[in-house]
């Protein structure tokens, strides 16, 4: 039921493309599903292009429109800034609204770098103090699977952890005759693969163990090293004419290979790549421990596969949970038993996580630190993979 | 983009439970996501307890309670019904809002009686001359792999059809002492696992195969006669005293078997359960035709399987098609390859149909007269069961 | 270890065709793996055709080549007579075995008729009391994921049972212009899909289930009615001449669905198709109890699924367990955890368990009794068939 | 057809444990399954213990049974020597055989150093002048979907290598009292998860890919560093007592992960660990190109998932290819379509391969010259393991 008396929180939105597009479906949904301490109000949007970001406000269903997201942010009736602009924007736009005293919710990765990541986190540091909330986009978090997978590690269900193992697959670009899009520049996106799915499989790798990564040893790849320059390309890129004939140089990986320690002992396999024909947005991920095992694929994300070592072994074996009962995490707010919830979901489940912790005044996860710390296990890949694969320890 | 002179068009939801939550996840989100030639407005929601109807208006997103479907019916800001009551008051309320000009959109099954379907088809066939439309909810065809299967057989992919195979397994009631609920009452459900579970099977199997069951012969069963009055029962049932101890018997069906013939020589199995412990919602079809064959499951309502008989037996197998594609259906307005639909998406597509069956004027599929033809199976499922399986022909 | 005191078993084959060579697999393996009481020795094969008797004799390493099965049943170096020739032949070379005094292994299924079936299990009967054994060849009964579920079942795992769904799927004759095999005329082969593949999906679901189908209500369907004749084919069946293009009829079924009871009040649903294009050798089964369900697949015969209903449904789901630990059946003298067994080792299982039943003199199961009863639930489906699907019971 | 001319060829083998029973039937099965040059002969088998060894020898099947292996090389009626003892005397048996005139099949890895394995290279050099085959057993190169999907790589159906990525992964030793067996001390051992299972995945990994690794970056770990004594412990190893207190020190890798690259550019990722609870002898691979991908898993040998790139997007995804069609490698001579292999059907098909080998004179695959290349690469990723993971090229 409905609280009458739950007080508003106006959310405003900077950036409306996949994941404005993404997130707006999450501060749409969040309220019809979940009993929450506050009701989000989708305030304002905020875009370049005037008539674009109009049209998408109308479209998602945000209140106003702004141009600047310096107005946005000064908003009256924000109160917090959802940040979901590419990587290079971060940085900035948090750490303003942080300072005028909004509560930021910021796409992942935190940043481009591990400079911008240690701004923002002391950005964060000091608001935690006035009780704002900053929170980093990790929505594969909160997949009711990989929540439950989490409870469960942390319910020692198996055991002292020995191996985790993950791949983050995709296939885009397999075609040499791909264009040289801003994402495989490294001037614009940072990093190529490594960035887009290395930070994914990190977060969640470090957060389904419970601790962290303390050193990497890293190899990257950049198969096709020049691609055709999209049609309106800049000219710097190779003075592009008429044709389609000019190309120009990759800058990032096209996939990233490494592998790691924890604390504890455990070691980690991890593998990130744009090349992996037939795979879409395939995640998989599997974590051994001496009581027990647990697999995820993204691909079947309403499903968990658990194998008990506790059993005999005559009547054990992995077993498909369907992530669908009202006991498992988010899932009392949905539908009945073997009803499948999707992508966007996670996006609902994140908007109502910060909601609960702004309205409980607790840092949220994951932290900015949280996100500061994926950063640096991601520089040191680079640095190992620079440096001939030695192994190279994650600083603290 | 969104065109900003797209017509309104608004909708009153009847029932407010869990078709109504679905319902209004549809009529919620439809339009942030597709180019609709008329903009839903969530104008009214009815049910018989105001405050419960208010605060699902609240939560939900409808700008008006109504406690009177009549009411609701008459409101000039309502221009398309939308059942979601149980089956014994479909046909009233549909027939009603018909005949008061509005387009309707019918919850399956269509009604509880082959008699009532025939009313309410004749309704539509009048409402349909004057331009209105009337369409019925059997939701999983707007799956997109449902809708592309539909689309292979249509294109011959499967060549001539030999076998249909389907099961819709759940398991929620086997413990004998799950409470004697309103579904588990022919007066109130019509039916048990033949009517909730088989009339989805019947409808998906004909829609596949495009044609429609000439025959069955059937088996239906009870397995446990008694169960444990709710809590709050009604006296009719057996003057439940003060414990929990009083028993009422269980008048449907706990799960339904039939096997059928289409017209084109072609030969079907179908099985309905509420028995099968550990299926939560499992719903698995299988057409073979000579040239190839397609299965899909609903717990993987992303996949669609597919085997192309054409090829070299040594190349072939079922291959896993991710039904995440920009050219598969409705999934170029949603997220990227391989990035999962749900459950709830399948009422997003059924709202964008019917809005653009209404503005196209033409009869969206299902109609009423599908819905109609199934009953008409189910009856002949009935009929064959009390007729010691014997071969009964569907009435055309 | 080898027991250096093992009295030898003598063998002798009839029949050297397909079933020839997997039991000839069966008896040359056996003694390599199990401690048996007693040592097969490979007597003598029979086959008509004398040059390719010994030719096979050779191959499959029997000692001696008979073309007369009657000589091969006379002889003193046979104790065992294994009959793997058609089913037309069964009970004849069955009957006279045994009144030799001879052990008698009977491929599947039993005879073509309820009338031979019943011949052959009286001669057992006698045979019985003079300390013969008579097993008929369901040699899936050996695959060890099948012996350990239905150890499973008999353990109580399950609980009570409410359905067992099965089919059995085969594409080999999807081909319109497939010939017209002798597996396809009624006066050789008995019937089509229902003998064929019928035969082993009715027992397994009764042994399964450990009870026996009280009745069926069944629908049978010859798709392609008439079919080229093979080169060479008789002329009776329509005068060939010397084209390719003359066709007879098709006489038997190619696929039948049909759905039984059982006397505990549970339900089964059964298909057998050869029409089920991309299904190679597709048998799967299913049970559901319920404490409990179970699932099995013949193309990944290493493996058991199993549903625990009695534990918590946010840890429950199918587990797979891997049917190869040193606890499963049969595993023990096979390799070590994880490495598959295939398709023959269900006839060297079969091998073992006839010597084992010889050595302790007690009757084997499947038993003639058994095979009888699965002749006469496969009658009751023809005649189902033949009465419009009509609920037929079957004879105690 | 037995060819009643084929000459006969006599084996010896020595060893008669696990891999002595594996050999021992391949070389039983494989003459009545192949049409062969030759006719193996079971010559003799060798052993330390004359009573076990003669038991083995009637159990499995050969003539005679020998103590010393040096009188079985020396015997006339063995021409092939099959060496299945531990790798410690791998080189020893093997040179000699060779140097005796012997063809050797010689079982995985091929030596427990880089030294042995090249002398072996040497006298295999010589032996093939003088007209001897020389064969590594790496079975697994002989399961029908690993042929044939190196047959399908040959014909470019995936085009461009970008990944191959591969885990062998076991679970026997999780527990840490399992006691510290002979397997776990390098001084018999040599390595651990690392020879025990890298070795069959560097193999497979090139044997799929057609090309060879050039250089590697690994990190090894051993979860346990002390384990129990067996029973009977030598006194060595600590002066175990009577009770089973005393523990020793596990003196080789628990689990081995490695990148790699192939002088194409290919970048490859491997993993083996006897630490994976739940998975008893899974053994992944799968190989991405720019034209196709393909994947296979031993624990579904007779599967291989294959993803035809070059097909439209919104019908492609992985197939799943029953590899048990008579047009699949070694399928012909076995079982009608679907019937399942076992994981000891390499073993015949590595013995037919064997025999083929010596009679058309042609050195086998894989050679003693491809044994010692996975010895380079295995002694380069324990280098690499020294040196804190730096990449370590392999010396061609």
């Amino acid at each position: 039921m409905e609280n009458p008396e739950a007080k508003t929180l106006g959310v405003g939105m900077v950036g409306y493309a996949f994941m404005g597009a993404a997130h707006s479906q999450g501060w749409r949904t969040v309220g019809s599903v979940f009993d929450l301490p506050a009701r989000p109000a989708m305030s304002a949007v905020c875009g370049r292009d005037a008539d674009a970001v109009r049209a998408a406000a109308d479209r998602h269903g945000w209140a106003a429109a702004e141009t600047d997201w310096r107005a946005l942010i000064a908003r009256d009736d924000v109160q917090v800034v959802d940040v979901c602009t590419p990587g290079d924007s971060h940085a900035e736009i948090a750490i303003a609204a942080l300072e005028a005293g909004k509560h930021v919710l910021c796409e992942k990765p935190l940043a481009n770098s591990v400079a911008e990541a240690e701004a923002m986190v002391e950005a964060a540091r000091r608001a935690r103090e006035r009780g704002q909330v900053a929170m980093v986009g990790f929505n594969y978090r909160r997949a009711p699977a990989i929540a439950y997978a989490r409870r469960m590690v942390a319910d020692g269900r198996i055991g002292v952890l020995r191996h985790v193992r993950v791949a983050y697959l995709q296939d885009w670009i397999v075609d040499p005759d791909f264009p040289l899009v801003w994402r495989l520049r490294r001037e614009y996106a940072g990093s190529g693969a490594l960035g887009d799915l290395g930070s994914h499989i990190v977060d969640l790798a470090q957060h389904l163990a419970g601790e962290r990564l303390i050193g990497v040893s890293a190899l990257t790849e950049t198969f096709i090293r020049e691609r055709p320059l999209p049609a309106g390309a800049v000219a710097g890129l190779g003075g592009a004419g008429a044709g389609g004939a000019a190309r120009g140089p990759v800058t990032v990986d096209d996939a990233a290979l490494f592998t790691g320690r924890f604390g504890s002992g455990a070691v980690a396999s991890f593998e990130a790549s744009r090349f992996a024909a037939g795979r879409k947005n395939s995640l998989r991920i599997e974590l051994n421990g001496d009581r027990g095992s647990l697999a995820f694929d993204l691909e079947r994300l309403n499903e968990l596969s658990f194998h008990d070592h506790t059993e005999p072994a005559a009547d054990s074996g992995f077993r498909r949970i369907l992530v669908t009962e009202p006991e498992h995490p988010y899932l009392e707010a949905w539908w009945p038993p073997g009803h499948a919830l999707g992508y966007e979901h996670t996006f609902v489940h994140q908007a109502r996580d910060m909601v609960f912790a702004i309205a409980d005044g607790t840092g949220p996860e994951p932290s900015f630190e949280d996100g500061l710390q994926v950063q640096r296990v991601l520089a040191a890949v680079e640095e190992s993979a620079e440096k001939s694969c030695v192994y190279t320890p994650v600083p603290v």
